[in-house]
């Protein structure tokens, strides 16, 4: 029987006109992360299950995660998500390591779950992470981060926002509401699926906690908040001065610092059960057709505790290259990546061309030129469709006379130009494609 | 009980030093192949099991492979190689593929052995490939690859050769010492370890083989030959005179075509028991104290067979990222990354700081220059020596003075030279950085 041809399932086959746009979309997340001065990281694709867990909880583990025992015994896993062996890593460096630690990753990750859209069981994910950052400028840098990696692929406030909330005012809030933290608990998991069940669903979830009417009322006026000015005035009504301020200034120096356009209070944003102690948030696609969050991320003070190593803030953000893809599609901000990037297609239509051109060939390519190499003799007809599906500009021509003459013809299929050079001439020739490519502004 | 901060058996954890280190190794494997006209793709990191069994047998399945049944009663594995995954994916495509298809990637691999010098359970491989290239001329591209790769880096014939054999070759051969395929079989065997044992170890098997002292000799004879022409007189004394002719005009090509101080004969070069048709080769470092293979390749025509799809002539090669590194460490080929590489930290000298320099450092970087941005106040005093520790070659200084008037300073570190720019002339600040780093030749 013949073996499958397909890939694994929820995995994909990257030919190489989708490797292009994944290319792509990696290109401008190094540059915008080097751009900051983040620091490119990466680490194993297998951690032990051990940092998996006190990490997460069994919960994740249980259900989502290819593991299995190596023929060591030892229990491992391929890596879901980055956070954990980032903070292994942070915790071995971190008390010689010069503050503010800004590091950046692009791993591939893998998740055992149905696929669907926009999910898929391997992804690659964006990571940034600042440790260390004073006062609260390390939380509105990786805001910052955010909006500018969007802006980098053509996005605006037109197509995204960001969606803004603050587990300090959570929790600050739910102290309120109850002083039992098992209540505190069960209203973190209502909040954080409350957008995907039905007010009434709502309503009787958290009548069945025993509250009081006035704690109900209170959550429920949280939950309903949508400016950040109604929520500063909930915080001050329950004497959650401290937070109140603090919160009002982060929000006044993200809004000043060209994030106004962007962010936007959600009440219900709380990213799970997670570690996350300050700022937490989720980028937000605006079209209608693809309402859906395309990065989540936030503050976290203890994420080295389970090394045993002293607190040290981080805040950082994961985004899927699947998602970001949809979205920049949905949005038509990618370009037309069809065709490979080729500058010339050498062609010979003589028989010795092949050792004729290998010197040319060789010079070109060490000035920089990606040369396409024919590999056998093709007619003058046929020439210039094969050059134009390979996505070159120019073709090297090299004919029984050109041969005779020393010579070889390049032509540009863009402006049709056609200039003759001599055959050793290769700085001439170099200088002749750079200059066509200058122009383009590539 | 705290968790461990190692990083899993075999496997590393790349802080921004050593990612540095392996991005600059991969920059150049991407930029070559690219001057090649190859094209970036890649797939899947779980692949089921059988493809591997189809591939390379049930031994490297049982022993050194991650494998395990996933959650939906699949065998998968972690991929150990490249080559299934391409030959699946080249099984799509490769009707409809203008030919011919030159594909490059640089996938991580794991592997289960014991780790040691050059030989971890977690790495990454180059890898090159060609189909349906005419003739020869896919196996001598696939040489030039190699070796402007490694001249890419700065190495020459004083640092490598490229050790050469031919499957069509050591077929006809060992055909001539017996018609036996399993004593054929054995052979294959022999030679592939005949490096690592004694004379009088090889003496031995080869006689346990139950052949003539005849044939016996034409093995031995076979064996030590080191000179392309004492081959090509062993194959013409045996009659074998096609696979002679063909493989002294490859020979012809190879020299003519910039190889001739590279490649050398060895006949002890099979590439294993694997799939591979044609010429087989191995880089082989040559340091006395690195004498190893830091890439092994070759041609193979039957790739496609267990997809139950009709030949393609395929060649190709992979270079581990371990090998190589060790390589151009042993050479002094590696530059000095010791540093990020940062275009210029921004610091401020009062209170509203960041505030202030925030448009500019955004300008800054959608110009394209690496802005580190300090997050607190640091004093002149301390300034130079931060940023000389992020790799920066450039200070903004903003105190008191420069606020009231609307300036910054800009100090060149390298230079000495200070200039006063007007805040919020991000062009001008932008254009003098990038001429020094125009003259630096970056």
């Amino acid at each position: 029987m013949a073996i499958s041809k397909k890939p694994y399932k929820g995995t994909r086959d990257f030919f190489p006109q989708e490797k292009r746009i994944q290319d792509f979309i990696f290109k401008n997340m190094t540059l915008t992360a080097e751009s900051f001065g983040y620091e490119h990281y990466d680490g194993p694709l297998l951690e032990e299950v051990e940092l998996y867990k006190a990490k997460s909880g069994e919960e994740l583990i249980n259900d989502q995660i290819y593991s299995f025992e190596d023929r060591g015994g030892r229990f491992v896993a391929i890596r879901p998500e980055m956070t954990p062996t980032l903070a292994r890593m942070v915790a071995q460096i971190h008390k010689e390591y010069p503050k503010p630690i800004r590091w950046f990753s692009i791993p591939n990750l893998m998740r055992y779950e149905r696929p669907q859209k926009g999910r898929l069981r391997e992804h690659w994910q964006f990571n940034c992470d600042i440790f260390g950052a004073p006062g609260r400028l390390g939380e509105l840098e990786i805001l910052l981060v955010v909006k500018e990696l969007l802006e980098n692929y053509g996005a605006n406030s037109e197509h995204f926002e960001i969606l803004l909330n603050d587990r300090s005012i959570v929790d600050g809030i739910f102290g309120k509401v109850s002083e039992d933290k098992d209540i505190q608990y069960r209203l973190y998991k209502i909040v954080d699926k409350s957008k995907k069940v039905s007010k009434e669903v709502l309503s009787k979830e958290v009548s069945e906690l025993g509250i009081s009417q006035d704690a109900q009322d209170l959550f429920f006026s949280y939950l309903e908040t949508t400016q950040f000015d109604d929520l500063i005035s909930i915080l001050e009504a329950q004497k959650l001065t401290e937070i109140s301020e603090q919160f009002r200034d982060f929000i006044n120096l993200s809004q000043a610092s060209g994030l106004d356009q962007y962010i936007k209070f959600d009440p219900a944003i709380v990213r799970g059960l997670d570690y996350y102690t300050g700022i937490v948030f989720e980028v937000f696609d605006k079209h209608p057709d693809n309402r859906r969050a395309i990065c989540g991320g936030g503050a976290y003070a203890g994420l080295l505790q389970i090394f045993n190593e002293q607190p040290l803030a981080g805040v950082g953000f994961g985004l899927g290259d699947v998602t970001l893809k949809d979205f920049l599609i949905t949005h038509n901000l990618m370009p037309d990546l069809s065709k490979p990037d080729n500058d010339i297609m050498i062609s010979f239509q003589n028989e010795s061309g092949f050792l004729d051109l290998a010197p040319l060939a060789s010079q070109l390519r060490k000035a920089g030129i990606k040369v396409f190499m024919g590999l056998e003799i093709i007619k003058f007809k046929k020439v210039f469709k094969e050059a134009e599906k390979r996505g070159s500009q120019f073709v090297l021509l090299f004919g029984e006379t050109e041969k005779e003459a020393g010579k070889v013809l390049i032509k540009n299929l863009e402006t049709k130009e056609q200039v003759e050079f001599d055959l050793n001439d290769s700085k001439a020739i170099a200088t002749h494609i750079q200059s066509a490519k200058k122009e383009k502004g590539e």
